[in-house]
């Protein structure tokens, strides 16, 4: 059945492959606008800052950059330059930032992102590369402080025929892209559910000086409308498509996933015994990978009932949680779903979007809604050194990995702001607890209880010296005489100084660093 | 004339010292409760956690921390232990924090404090110290991070018949301390104007799961009451003073401050250039200091009108700009103002409330409030780096200055984010610009604007090798060639390395640091 007002077509009528697509752009004017990829790649110019719809790999535009791709190839093979400054919700696919990163068709790329091609670019000094707090990279765009954004573009499940698109399977920046951008090109993608009109909540503050509070104080309450309105006389071109999501895997649930999720339920359960938590209405946010989806498989055999999500991606283990009745509603800005959950999304849809809201990730990561809300938040990261300082972005210092995403949005602002990893990485060659972080994207102020393998530190209330034992009890037991040797030497060095506070040894600070610079390995040789 | 309702004393009528002091109780339950400092501070037990009221040295408990370090010397010189865990709003004064550090009666301390002896005592290791955001650290003692709050000793100009407290010269966490206490003891101090009364918006949220919007949408705007209710059940003794705050006097503009302000004014005339800011309506916050008061002294002359304060402090500089009507209303926690312009304040301070509101830190300092208003922040640091980390808090890493204060509050969630310093420190041993900073408060993805009297750097929107230039440009021209040459030498080890994003050379990143711990300057002798 179709979506478009004034037209039936009845259910099992055979209709043209054309015919069944056109269905989902039901405005007369944007019909008009239809054509191919290739075409609509002429809009986008070298030098141009291109805003695009994608987060997590769900809802990017899936057949543009592959065109803008292909002009940047052949402007670089005729000496030319062509390079566009990227900004996306978040990370998106190798069809994405992957093939444009690949033709080095990217000059600057923000906020986050993922992709192996792209990383390296970065890496290599072929993109620049700034990294803002998911929350507000679509601000700064309506603040102006990234100049004009010249085109935006933007996957949509369908277009009414007033206009409106109906959002696939991320909203992220997309309604600061579409407002801000001269030009819009649309992409309409059959593969993504019709059913999906529903599930995202879209809702726009006023441009300062008047902004308002934002009036959700509910994790799944609904306060905007299901479709984003656009200036349709801004649209060059729409396109059609039927590919679908970048929806990786997650691994099967290993050993030491289950020892982390059972010390973070370990800690739950203690802020029930102190009164802090109750087992009805635990509101949660949790980054996404293998480690965060076993804890919501904890979640699913624990005595934790109505459980709320206020987070940024709906995984697997969310899925899991709604249908089992334990969580009754999540609320986040896009899907990051292994293909047979994705699968089952496009299939019950309306179904999930009953207990399922997407909203633009200003307003799912927004510090006004988190800190209201009192979210227990949960987030991965690279290495935290012995006073609770985090670095979740750059390897060794200096290699930028992913982007801070919107970990600092939950975590300065969360109710009780925890971080899981496990103790080791590379086969023991990176220790996740080092004397000294290496880059800092959440300070010490900000970082309430660690868990890895070996337990919990539960660091409220102790200043940096009460919290180096519970830190170093978390570590690899490997690297544990490591640790106590550095804080040991800093220890007698502060005495002397009387400078106690956090003391350090700043010559041998970025000693484990240093040591797998030269072996390969933070472990002495 | 006297404030207590259903009582009048004609004005010139001889009153009895003692009843006019009494005057300012008007509760009869807690009249009862009046006593000496000395037989209040028996409430005061070992182990206790206490919660005072003080806040940039305006409105802190005056007599009841004298002689709870006296208690505390009585103990230790019978061998016996007495250490409390001191909770404040931030920083208080000799006679609070500094009797009580030198009594060594403070076994743990948060969270921003400025006392030289507390300050001594966090480093030589006697005293254990947390730094928290101002915003939060109220909020925690609500959510019961810290374990029971035993006592709340807290000033106020008056009590009213209802037992409601008129808060004197700044708010603070008075509320959540209050609030939470098993005991409270009031100090009511009639060297404060009762004037004061009307200045203070108290107003508290829900508790958790049910706090709402805070409603706030203009600086300008009152929400609560001028009284903060309480427990009078819970008032254990009220002791009468009349001393005045710690009003330290700012220094006279110099040569460098006013260089400095020149560069900020000069960045705001950019951005009222490019438009995204108005000469009507600048939403400002401020951090304390000599170089805050310049850029207000060059607010005076410029064309900006109608400038509204949502900060922490009200200033000196800012009692100048409410005078000339220029700044049409002032929001803030507290007074921070030199002796001159405090007896101004309480002289007149019925003419000061119409445009001053004093509120809980709490709410002066709240990340909701601060996003919505769109605030350009501005704050001192320690240290920055070549690629815009700022540090404000440690001192070569370890010691302890005075703490974050709610300088992240702003700088996470201003409009635009600032800070202003001058380019060296201690006679020019001590370069503001680093290397690699050796604690991070505020993260890369935070500071937008830095300024010296060598100019502004405005990073926004730029990657770290993009920003290194503008920031080397402001260092002291004696540190430049440094900075350069370390750059350089990271460039080369991150190309060869391909770890481009924030190039470092983690072997000579504190070089400056250790310089400094082994000659005393961070230039090469």
């Amino acid at each position: 059945m179709c979506h478009i007002s004034g037209v039936v077509i009845a259910a099992g009528q055979p209709v043209l492959e054309e015919e069944y697509m056109s269905d989902r752009i039901a405005n007369a004017q944007l019909r008009s606008k239809v054509m191919t990829a290739d075409e609509a790649a002429q809009f986008v110019n070298h030098g141009d800052k291109v805003g695009i719809s994608g987060f997590t790999g769900a809802g990017y535009p899936k057949v543009l950059p592959t065109a803008i791709a292909e002009r940047a190839k052949e402007a670089h093979a005729k000496g030319d330059e062509f390079m566009i400054d990227l900004f996306t919700g978040a990370s998106t696919a190798p069809d994405c930032d992957g093939v444009l990163a690949e033709a080095d068709a990217v000059r600057f790329r923000t906020p986050y992102q993922s992709d192996p091609i792209m990383r390296n670019k970065i890496n290599d000094g072929t993109s620049f590369y700034a990294d803002y707090h998911l929350s507000e990279s679509g601000m700064y765009v309506q603040q102006g402080f990234f100049g004009r954004m010249n085109v935006a573009i933007v996957e949509a499940v369908r277009i009414t025929e007033e206009g409106h698109l109906i959002p696939s399977s991320s909203i992220g920046n997309n309604v600061e892209y579409l407002d801000a951008a001269e030009k819009i090109i649309i992409e309409v993608n059959s593969w993504q559910s019709e059913e999906l009109e529903g599930m995202a909540d879209i809702w726009r503050n006023n441009p300062l000086p008047n902004r308002v509070a934002i009036p959700i104080t509910e994790p799944g309450q609904r306060v905007g409308t299901p479709y984003i309105d656009i200036d349709v006389n801004k649209v060059v071109a729409v396109v059609e498509t039927d590919l679908q999501d970048r929806n990786a895997p997650f691994k099967p649930l290993d050993e030491q996933s289950k020892q982390i999720a059972g010390h973070f339920l370990d800690f739950l359960e203690g802020e029930v015994a102190a009164g802090r938590l109750t087992y009805d209405g635990y509101r949660m946010q949790s980054g996404v990978g293998n480690v965060p989806n076993a804890v919501m498989s904890g979640l699913l055999d624990s005595k934790f009932e109505n459980i709320q999500a206020y987070t940024e991606v709906i995984q697997d283990g969310m899925v899991d949680l709604i249908d089992a009745g334990k969580m009754t509603v999540a609320s986040a800005t896009a899907f990051s779903l292994s293909p047979e959950y994705a699968e089952r999304m496009n299939n019950e849809a309306s179904k999930y979007r009953e207990s399922i809201i997407l909203r633009p990730q200003q307003i799912s990561n927004h510090p006004e809604v988190i800190r209201r809300l009192g979210l227990i938040c949960t987030n991965g990261l690279i290495e935290a050194d012995i006073y609770g300082n985090v670095n979740s972005t750059n390897v060794i210092g200096s290699r930028m990995m992913n982007g801070v995403g919107g970990s600092a949005d939950f975590t300065r602002n969360g109710y009780i702001s925890s971080f899981i990893t496990p103790s080791d990485a590379k086969g023991g060659a990176i220790s996740a607890i080092v004397p000294f972080v290496s880059h800092v994207d959440h300070t010490e102020q900000d970082v309430k209880v660690i868990i890895t393998e070996y337990g919990y530190a539960d660091l409220r209330g102790l200043a940096p010296r009460q919290r180096v034992e519970k830190i170093i009890a978390l570590a690899h037991p490997d690297y544990r005489p490591l640790l106590e040797e550095y804080y040991d030497r800093a220890l007698k060095a502060a005495t002397e100084r009387k400078t106690l506070q956090t003391p350090h040894d700043l010559a041998t600070a970025f000693s484990f660093h240093q040591r797998f610079q030269e072996t390969g390995t933070m472990k002495l040789s």
